[in-house]
């Protein structure tokens, strides 16, 4: 998906809602247990109550992975199932020296490799420059470089001073001379919001992957104000909150209930903003 | 397994080698292609071939990840095989805010999960405290923590200055206020060798995980020197230069022998030191 396909996606649905299939077994609801594949069952329910709402799905692979072989089939048929006018994510924060990146980004993009061709995925800056690399070389995909987490320990290090900048600052101005606007996101944490607005100053074309609205706490309306583009420029993710609104069989619907929500405060936030 | 026991074992076998099982199935030697699962009898055939050399085997996730949901079935039976008196990595770089951090534990630690019961699990460092703290909630397993890697990309943040330190020494000075060395490892490249006395000096007893010899062209004589203890205190890998040493029916045998060259090499260093 390019730049302006996602921008246009985001002013048609009036959405820049992504939904994160952080799909924990041991939450699904009960009728759902008796399931061939009780994670595919719950995921393809989300998606179908959800999928006029989102412009983005994002796995988060830990879910799966943490489900061996088994895992990986089931995240294998949720991203077929993904209809083709949503942005899918690998949320996996994978990187390597240069050819195990290599490996990671044949797992993600390639699908003759592992069955999986996301469109974009969450990358680790730690290992700098040849650990992003490989990510880079697949045409249309996207790599989502962690820059300012909505976790308490992205005090730690992300937000120590390194010369006149804090680190996130540096990571950002650095990532800008590996990939422009067009293949490189970064992730923001909507518990950041004050400086959300630091970094559109320094990055005022890439799309922000914006996790911790919802059970992280994150104030949808401020990361609006701070984050939206003439090109939409956000893409806000919602897990929890969506997921396990319910654990009854009115999962999808009170699923639905709670992305409705979200959208139609995005649309309001929207209408505020002249399209690029 | 314990700091003691890990120690005992580098002493018994007169080796701190780790044989990194970066499994490509492109490389594989033509006659295992018939096997039924190629990959594993690679790996059953160099593990026969060095486990009395090695005192660790490190799996590099992203090659069994690469193969999907069969490369995870190859990666249960490879560390299924590894005999108990060698130390296991599972070299993943996860890392993550804590909810997903802990299903990433559970995936590498958990036997009840994805079928997998490592010692050990490389952790990126970038998203802070949390996002390390679930690894260590599992008695009797260990993190190894990225501090200064192998490849050319750690100039990019790793060996930026914050405060009076680079990056790569406060992650190391933090992470002690996390967990004793008991359970925490650092990753320090062969390639940054002039930098491991220095290492040395703020983390006098942690094992570092020491990957960069061979292929990267790190010298083993100079990480010996700078980085043994008097409990050995290093894991020193070597992956491609034994793994691929030849592509014919030979492999394991000249796997060994690759192998064996650095046993032999470590059992002098080693007899320079004091068992603590």
């Amino acid at each position: 998906m390019t730049y302006s396909e996602l921008s246009n996606l985001i002013f048609e649905k009036k959405s820049y809602l992504c939904v994160g299939l952080d799909t924990d077994p041991r939450k699904l609801p009960r009728h759902l247990l008796t399931e061939p594949d009780p994670v595919f069952a719950f995921n393809k329910a989300i998606i179908d109550a959800t999928a006029d709402l989102a412009v983005a799905y994002k796995p988060n692979i830990a879910f799966y992975e943490a489900q061996g072989p088994r895992g990986w089939e089931s995240l294998q048929k949720t991203l077929d199932y993904i209809p083709a006018n949503c942005f899918t994510i690998a949320d996996a924060k994978r990187g390597d020296i240069g050819n195990t990146s290599d490996l990671y980004a044949r797992t993600f993009f390639d699908p003759t490799a592992a069955g999986l061709s996301f469109d974009s995925v969450t990358v680790a800056p730690y290992m700098g420059r040849d650990s992003v690399l490989p990510f880079l070389a697949y045409e249309g995909k996207w790599i989502i470089l962690l820059a300012l987490t909505s976790n308490s320990g992205s005090a730690d290090f992300q937000r120590q001073q390194v010369g006149d900048q804090e680190l996130f600052e540096m990571v950002i101005d650095t990532a800008h001379t590996w990939a422009g606007p067009d293949k490189l996101m970064f992730v923001v944490g909507a518990t950041q919001a004050d400086e959300l607005s630091r970094i559109r100053e320094i990055a005022p074309d890439n799309f922000l992957l914006v996790p911790g609205v919802g059970a992280q706490g994150g104030s949808l309306e401020e990361v609006s104000r701070r984050g939206l583009t003439a090109s939409g420029g956000l893409l806000v993710n919602a897990s929890r909150s969506i997921l396990y609104a319910s654990d009854g069989i009115d999962f999808a619907d009170r699923a639905r209930i709670e992305a409705k929500a979200l959208q139609e405060e995005m649309a309001k936030h929207l209408a505020n903003i002249t399209k690029f």
